[in-house]
C-alpha cells in the first residue's frame, strides 16, 4: 500500500463527517472547520517506540487507541469534548505500510465513541516509529477547567484507581501471571479517557482538573503551583485496585504516586459542589474518591499524611512539555 | 537545560499573547482559544533528520524557520492567516537540549511577522531528530481556497520562480560555488510563505490555490483531479531564476516541474479576475506569472506544451498525507 492508497483508505467522504462544523477534512492543503459558540481546546502528544512503547507492551491497534486516549484525556482535563484529530507518523523503513492501518483503526475505534473526525496528518519515513497526535475539542463558554482554579478549603478528588497502568506494563514487561493480569493489561493498553465524567460537570462553575498522565504527585503539584495553594493528600484514602496488593510494597507506592498514564482525573472543587461531583460519577458508574484538601501555605507544595506523619511529597517522573 | 526550564524559556506570559482570542497558551492540559467569526484552517507537517534535512543542509535555527514556513505555506494555500502553532520534537539522546532553543528561535523569527503564538507542544527523547508542527489559521467566511474550485477557461498562474529550493539544496549537498550560491541557499533554507499575497486576494470570490511543496507537476495534478478538469502548462512560460541555467538541463527540468519545496503558490482564477491577481502581486513586489489554462478534458490530467508538442506530464515525487 503506497501513501496515496493509505490516504484514500482512511479519509472520510464528506457526507460521512460526524462533526457538522467540518467543511473539509483530509484531502486539501489544510482541514477547514467553521467556528461555533464557545472555546476551543487544542493539544499535541508524541509517542516514540522504545521510549513510550515496545512491541512487547502493545500491538499497533492498541498503540493507536492509547495515543488518542492520552490526547482525549488532556481534553477531558480541560472539560472539552473531542471534535477532531490529526495524526503524524514516522514510519520505520522495516515496517510494512499496510500495518499503518491498524494504528488508524485503533484510533478510529476510540474516536467513533465521541464522533471525532480525523481531519489531517502526515506520514514520513524514518528509522523509528513516532506517532504524534493533535486533538481539538470544544468547551462550553467559561467552563475551561484550568489548573490554576483551585482554592483554599477545596476538596481534592480522583477518579478510578491509581497505579493500574504501571502494574499492567510491569506484567507485560516481565511476562507475569496474575489473577488480575488481563484487568491491569487492559488498564495499560486501553485506558478510558474521562471525557463523559468531565463533560457532565457543566453545572459546576469552578473546577480545577488535571489528567494523571505523569502520576498523582506531579499533577497535584501542578495544581498547587498554578493556583498558589498547597495540597494535603491522605495516603489511606488513595484508591487502588485490590489486585495491586500482590506487588512489592515499593512498587505499589511508586505506581500510586508517580506511575501515571492511568489517565484518571485529579481535581479540586468547593465543598458545596462535592455532592454534584459524586452524583455525576455515580451516574456513569465511575468511582470518585475524596483524597485530600487544599490549604493556604506559602510553599505551594503537596503534602502526604501517612501513619500520623505529614511529609512533603517529592516531585518525580518525566515532565512533558504542554 | 531540562525540559522544565525549556518550557519556562519558550512559553509566553499571558500579557504577551499576540492573538487576542487566546485564553491560555502553554502551561495547562491544552491551549484554549475563543472562537471568532469565519473559519479555521489546521494542518500538520513532520520533518525527519536524514529524510527532510541533514546537518549539512541546515542549522537548527533555519530548520525551525523552514518547518514553520512549510506549514504557513499550507495556510497561505487555503487563504488563511496564521494564528497559532504547536511543536512536537523528538530529541536525539546525543543532542544537547539547550540546542533546542535554536529551533524555537527560528520558528519565532517567522511567527512574529504574522503575530502567531506558540500555544503548545511536546518534547520527548528518541534516536533521531523529528520535528512535527501543527498550525492553525483563520479564513474569512466563504473564502477558503480549495483545490477543487478550478473551472474551465481559468488562467493558471504561479508566484515567484520554480526550482530554486532544489538548486540551493544541490549546492549545499555538493559544496558548489556559484554566482547565485547564497540566493539559492536562502531560497532553500529561508523560504517565504506567500501569506501576504494569498490574503490580499480577498476580493476575488473564487480561486483555487495549492502551495508547491511537492513540485508544480504534482500540485497541478491535484487541482485537475479535485476540480475534474485538465490543465495545460506552457513550458516556455514557467518562471525560473536566470541562475538556474548554470545547472545541467536535466536537473533544471526536474527541479522546475518536480522539485517542490519552493513554497510558491499555483492557482487558477477566472480571466476577469486575473488583473486583480497581478495588481495584488505588484503591490507586494512579488512576481506572478500566467503559465497555462484550464480545459475541459475527461482525463483530469496535466499537459505540457513544449516545442510545438503536447505531452502528458508524468506524476512524480513523494506525496505527503494531507
Amino acid at each position: 500500500m503506497d501513501e496515496f492508497s493509505l490516504i484514500e483508505a482512511i479519509k472520510q467522504k464528506q457526507k460521512t463527517y460526524k462533526q457538522s462544523s467540518l467543511q473539509r477534512g483530509i484531502g486539501d492543503d489544510t482541514a477547514v472547520f467553521r467556528e461555533a459558540a464557545g472555546e476551543l481546546a487544542i493539544a499535541v502528544d508524541t509517542f516514540v517506540e522504545g521510549v513510550h512503547f515496545t512491541e512487547k507492551t502493545t500491538d499497533l491497534f492498541r498503540l493507536g487507541y492509547r495515543a488518542l486516549a492520552a490526547n482525549f484525556s488532556d481534553l477531558a482535563a480541560m472539560g472539552a469534548l473531542p471534535m477532531y484529530y490529526l495524526v503524524s507518523i514516522v514510519v520505520p523503513h522495516r515496517m510494512k505500510e499496510s500495518k499503518l492501518s491498524e494504528i488508524f483503526n485503533g484510533m478510529k475505534h476510540l474516536a467513533d465513541r465521541y464522533n471525532a473526525d480525523l481531519i489531517g496528518g502526515d506520514t514520513v519515513s524514518g528509522n523509528e516509529l513516532v506517532l504524534s497526535v493533535t486533538v481539538i475539542g470544544q468547551i462550553e463558554q467559561g467552563k475551561a477547567r484550568y489548573r490554576n482554579l483551585a482554592e483554599v478549603d477545596d476538596i481534592v478528588f480522583v477518579t478510578g484507581t491509581l497505579g493500574d497502568s504501571q502494574a499492567g506494563l510491569y506484567i507485560l514487561q516481565h511476562d507475569l501471571e496474575s489473577v488480575h493480569r488481563q484487568y491491569f493489561i487492559n488498564r495499560h493498553q486501553l485506558p478510558v479517557p474521562r471525557i463523559a465524567f468531565a463533560s457532565s460537570l457543566g453545572s459546576i462553575k469552578r473546577l480545577a482538573l488535571n489528567d494523571i498522565s505523569d502520576g498523582l504527585g506531579n499533577e497535584a503539584y501542578e495544581i498547587a503551583e498554578a493556583s498558589h495553594v498547597s495540597i494535603i493528600l491522605d495516603d489511606k484514602k488513595i484508591p487502588v485496585h485490590p489486585g495491586l496488593a500482590a506487588f512489592p510494597m515499593g512498587l505499589q507506592e511508586k505506581w500510586k504516586y508517580f506511575g501515571g498514564e492511568d489517565f484518571e482525573l485529579v481535581g479540586t472543587v468547593a465543598k458545596k459542589d462535592w455532592q454534584t461531583v459524586q452524583q455525576a460519577a455515580e451516574k456513569l458508574n465511575l468511582q470518585v474518591t475524596e483524597i485530600g484538601h487544599v490549604i493556604n501555605k506559602d510553599e505551594h507544595a503537596v503534602y502526604l499524611k501517612k501513619n500520623g506523619n505529614m511529609t512533603k511529597l517529592q516531585k518525580e517522573g518525566y515532565t512533558h512539555l504542554k
